[in-house]
């Protein structure tokens, strides 16, 4: 067990006591820093930013060095596991991700790579390696995945997509492909996350961004259980300590009760769901992280304090809350303005935990 | 009052037993068909398609020539008043709507023309009278428009948006200047819609399409306050009959039971909720419309059947649900898969209408 100097983050997630409330900011190390812009023009591409270990390991402890944030996350791309199974990930600028290859049939399914994260996604764990030997236990260091159905999205779609037209025909019209696709990658993330964990990894979060986008029936069918696969599969002790298992679904505010049943420690919610209301919901039985709307940072410093301590008093008292915005921060914000935003929940938290 | 064939529709709304569940698509006259195409093709551009009373009959009653749909919706584009207002509403291939003015300052709030919709969108009402002429009481007449917070986003952002940066800035920041641009608008709806009601619509949809966006909140705050405005500004009764008004917000789930209290009589829904727990939710006070996930269109015939039968057997027996889909249909969709949409809501809901 690391002798960990900040581990707010990690009781937090365990509903034990803190003495404020704890705060990371999901895409922290990101573009509206002009340090991480720096870096990444320095790299070459996004992709080679993230195969680089060390510079990975630089632009993920950037926003500590400004912030007093309570967790660092790795620096990568979720598309890491598509790109090792073959698919080929490229980046053109202004747009999306693509990738050169798609998976539409059971020949293209049978086609993926076989793949090993220990090996094929070595560089990640190089990169977990490398920022917590860095990191030198100032605070823990979260690992992370696409969640199965978010990765099977763009590998159907072959990048981003408005309406997933071809990859909800294919979940609609072939569930037996989709399940199959679907099956693979819950395995693949779960030993990509295991390998992160072994390298150093000290807590986990499944982004499901596209969850939000199927129907309630289509989003236990398609995404919430290869979730629940994902994590059974998962080792429950990281560094000494149970492992912290963070699920954010874009959009899933309706279905808490069932995704706080997923096996998680923590249920990430967006900012259409009132915080307190998702406690009364599902805060005896999970973790809630969230949920500022990430454009209130373009209001005034004086306005995010206001919405802060809203949502500070509208979760309540005592422990179970990690303070973070609802989504990514957009690369247009004012990094003063993230200053104000963690100040105001280091400053106005502890008040909701004395006594 | 007119002599209705068919008042499917308006009975489903006002909760009044029918032989069937009702149904008509969003975006029904639209991009899918190539009968619309054409018609597109002739008219020029797409605001040209909307301002010829002729043309814009002709595709409104295009998909009722097709299907046996138990509505028509005015064909027309959310749009409309601010370009009225003076912002230059113009649509570049490809891309979303865009406006060469936009408004982000009191000075440009005053700078907005005085708008009578009678006058100032008499082409709108044209093409209302026209289409009440021409379906010569085959089905009821549905106008629309775009809810005051939808429109404000276009109108501050200049076009589409992809996190409303500075729609939200403003409403966040200067939340007397959104509220005033706000009630402007509110005023501005309350008149076109019920301009529309005088030149022959039978029921009226409020589309908030962005109100999702919002915490809930600002939901409260920003968008629903106003339609709630525009709705109590409005006629009661449209040829005889109480006028019924559908609110629509996209992503609006989480919030139904604050939306069942605006003064509609009808709610719609995406497909990210249950309507069997929407309506235990607030089935008792107003009728839901919804629900299908428009890429089920995509999927077979077989399928799309499936899915009918899910949805109406969810919603159960009795009157008050008027069958739709969750959002638009998109442009990609074979028209006979639309053909067995319809087909299985008129086969498979006579059951539920029974005794």
């Amino acid at each position: 067990m690391t002798d960990l100097k900040n581990d707010r983050f990690l009781r937090a997630l365990a509903r034990q006591p803190v003495d404020r409330t704890p705060i990371w900011m999901m895409r922290q190390a990101g573009r509206y820093l002009p340090e991480y812009r720096a870096t990444r023009a320095q790299a070459g591409s996004f992709l080679d930013l993230c195969k680089n270990a060390e510079l990975a390991c630089e632009v993920t402890l950037q926003p500590l060095r400004r912030y007093p944030m309570d967790a660092a996350i790795l620096f990568s791309d979720i598309l890491t596991i598509p790109d090792a199974l073959g698919l080929g990930l490229y980046f053109e600028e202004g747009e999306g991700p693509k990738f050169r290859k798609t998976v539409r049939s059971e020949a293209d399914l049978a086609g993926l790579n076989q793949i090993r994260a220990a090996d094929d996604l070595g560089y990640v764990m190089n990169a977990v390696r490398t920022i917590r030997r860095e990191l030198n236990g100032q605070v823990p260091l979260i690992g992370f995945s696409g969640s199965p159905w978010t990765l099977a999205t763009y590998m159907v779609e072959g990048g981003s997509s408005k309406d997933f037209a071809r990859v909800k025909g294919m979940a609609y019209d072939q569930p037996e492909l989709m399940h199959a696709l679907l099956a693979r990658l819950a395995d693949a993330v779960a030993d990509y996350l295991g390998e992160q964990v072994a390298a150093g990894a000290q807590a986990l979060q499944i982004f499901d961004t596209w969850g939000g986008s199927l129907s309630a029936a289509g989003y236990r069918e398609f995404s919430l259980k290869y979730m629940q696969r994902v994590i059974s599969k998962l080792p429950t002790e990281a560094d000494g300590r149970p492992l912290p298992v963070i699920v954010f679904t874009k959009g899933g505010g309706q279905w808490l009760e069932a995704i706080a049943a997923c096996g998680a420690q923590a249920v990430g919610i967006d900012w259409t769901t009132d915080i307190g209301q998702a406690r009364a919901r599902v805060g005896d039985r999970v973790a809630l992280q969230g949920n500022m709307d990430p454009a209130m940072l373009y209001a005034s410093p004086a306005r995010i304090r206001e919405e802060v301590a809203n949502i500070l008093a509208s979760f309540g008292h005592g422990s179970g809350h990690v303070f973070n915005l609802g989504h990514g921060i957009t690369p247009g914000v004012n990094p003063d303005h993230v200053t104000a935003f963690v100040d105001a929940v280091q400053e106005l938290s502890p008040q909701y935990h004395q006594g």
